[in-house]
């Protein structure tokens, strides 16, 4: 039988179903080049509007992890443990999370990506240490992961090349915000990667991608059963993301809050969702009598951490970058703080200079926001509230714009229910 | 306010109205390539998914017009009327409709297409005359309008280059068959070119883009509508494209038949077609006391053709190109001929060459379809009922494919009532 770009755009845009055959071939004809961007830009949108049911989802995630290559664990002397999030603000988690992890007996492959919008990269967090690599060679990582047990880098490029070229561009046809597309995308990276087991944490609220807990509930639910398709033990949490996580949104300032959880301290939402995310890491990787609580006051997470730093060139030791200007916030009033809402908090941020408005934009290491109180807390009139950093300080009037209106303080006394950070579990 | 294509994607993928603003950015952003194609790909199929409103569309085809140049007739001793067809099989009906409304006293500006797919192209046809130039200078193009009265010819680059540019995407990301995307795209077209009515062919059946006579009515409509509101006299006809029309389908068989009508003879159906199409023509330019049927009897039609053939390089006394081979298809049994499917002999003549599959692709002159009978005609069992000619003999085999099917011989006797050809007219 022989195929053509046309029909298959064809077949989804009259809502049928696409074949095996069809999915395998437009997957492998995109890769080589032979379907154009404008013709799978074409059929993302029909997808995004018409849908694609489970086995079709589960054929598209197969066919985007044989277009390139599946690395191996098996080799290693220790169980891998993989997370993933959805992505939000102030999401610093796999910073603590992969030296914690490692601390307790796993190894943790942390294939991660950059900044887009308003949700932060764990590679740019990490960028703002000096001289740290992203990009590291397989060998390397091997190395890293049996002498250190972590390692956290970007993903090859032979790994699911048909979702590099995909992910770049439904990022410009506004066709990211779709489960099908999402789940796919997240799933084929994880699987060609080969990891044991997978924790996903799906966030929702108003920072994360889902804003609602069904369609966030539908995604988790969508990915676990793709990793179970592919025998890939997964199991996901659906957590909070109406309020960032943490005091902090923005690249060097989230790395030093991290590595204060790594000594002890730090906001107790971090900790929180840190030991929860490790605890099921390491259960799916049948390690059930692992402390991780006890690896973050004993020092030995920390130990990880600096290993792992110093195991991609970086100085664990040395300061961090600090932006060049700042700008508080007052509190306008004295009580409550009821909302401090995370999509207000990322944009700010973003626009201070943290993230990248296009692919190619540079980020500052020392912009983003500092929170000096989070839902609950007792604000006074006149206090600060926010502190803005930015290197270019002529963005400080349009990230205060989208402050507006992303908080509420309540009168004095006025009682507060937080809610809960883990809101569900997958498996 | 900034514009971009994400939002105006995104606008639109969410089932929300493009505003005025959004819509003259992208057409002109498209056209000056600051909207890449994958972008414009995407719109185009949230278009036709979510549609457009009327209001949409009028704005949408006035920025394509604004993306180029516009023509001026007005200096022309003659009033200028011009038709456009939809597509259809064996649709040569431009051939003898141009130089016969000449000879009736209007200036005929016919800006035309190549074919592609299934459905012919007027100028394919009319370049298996030897020498017959399609490409000619505005200054031409004048000049034959002044002296012969009918020109037919490609459009030149600066009329709505931004549906030019929109036209080829859209053929290869199946967003082709849209009435929001068609009716911009021709309309555009005529009203950059300027001419004073139009009378428009919407073709409806198997063969025609527009399978049923609602959604030919609503593209019509459509039509008549946009021409309106830019102050140019429209009229739609609804025409039958359930089976071919005449008795050839293919570029050089079809200029046969042309010749035929023009020297008085030819099937029945291009004589009432053209009849129609010109005496819809012709009041639309306030000639009303014309007769076209007699222009067509008395010579004056043939010799406003030679003229214009002559006009742009070709000889009108020339031989016509003949493929190399030919192939005879019998009727299987004796009895009346009560289905002779468009598309069926359409997608065969295509099959043989006379039509391209790519853009890059040669059509062969020679190729195509003779019919030795129409819906309504008596057949006889082993005698002659279809020719198909090529130069690529290897193409039978899939050429008759199409063909299976394609008609219905009933027993002898059997009362056959013919479909009218023109089915509705709106204005």
């Amino acid at each position: 039988m022989t195929m053509d770009a046309i029909s298959v755009i064809r077949t989804k845009r009259d809502r049928e179903r696409l074949s095996d055959e069809q999915i395998d071939w437009v997957i492998d004809a995109y890769t080589r080049g032979e379907v154009a961007d404008e013709q799978m830009s074409a059929l993302a949108m029909a997808i995004f509007l018409n849908g694609m049911d489970r086995a079709e989802i589960a054929r598209w995630t197969a066919a985007m992890i044989n277009s390139g290559e599946r690395m191996d664990f098996s080799t290693l002397p220790r169980t891998t443990a993989d997370k993933h999030s959805t992505g939000g603000v102030g999401d610093k988690i796999t910073l603590p999370l992969a030296p914690l992890v490692a601390a307790c007996g796993a190894a943790v492959p942390q294939l991660s990506g950059r900044g887009l919008g308003h949700t932060g990269g764990t590679l740019d967090k990490l960028e703002s240490i000096p001289g740290w690599r992203a990009d590291i060679s397989n060998e390397e990582m091997m190395r890293a992961l049996t002498d250190v047990g972590a390692v956290i880098c970007a993903p090859g490029s032979g790994l699911a090349p048909a979702d590099k070229k995909l992910y770049a561009l439904r990022d410009v046809t506004s066709t990211v915000d779709c489960i099908p597309l999402i789940a796919s995308s997240i799933m084929s990276k994880k699987i060609a990667e080969g990891t044991g087991s997978l924790v996903l944490d799906v966030k929702v609220g108003s920072g994360a991608f889902m804003k609602e807990i069904e369609k966030a509930r539908e995604l988790a639910e969508t990915m676990v059963g793709l990793g179970r398709d592919h025998g890939l033990h997964t199991v996901a949490l659906l957590t909070d993301m109406s309020t960032p996580l943490g005091l902090t949104a923005g690249n060097a300032l989230e790395v030093r809050e991290s590595v204060e959880v790594l000594a002890g301290g730090g906001p107790a939402d971090v900790i929180e969702l840190t030991l929860a995310l490790a605890r099921e890491m390491l259960d799916a990787a049948g390690l059930k009598d692992a402390d991780p609580a006890k690896a973050l006051a004993d020092g030995s997470a920390m130990d990880a951490w600096r290993r792992m730093i110093a195991a991609q060139g970086g100085d664990p030791g040395a300061a961090l970058p600090v932006a060049r200007e700042t700008h508080v916030v007052m509190a306008p009033s004295t009580g409550v703080l009821t909302r401090l809402d995370a999509l207000g908090v990322g944009v700010a941020a973003w626009r201070l200079g943290a993230g990248r408005a296009r692919k190619e934009d540079v980020v500052q290491m020392g912009a983003g926001i500092e929170m000096h109180a989070k839902p609950g807390d007792v604000v006074t009139a006149g206090r600060p509230l926010l502190t803005l950093h930015t290197d270019t300080p002529e963005r400080f009037e349009y990230a205060l714009e989208s402050l507006t209106g992303a908080y509420d303080i309540a009168a004095p006394g006025t009682e507060f229910t937080a809610s809960p950070i883990v809101l569900d579990r997958i498996a």
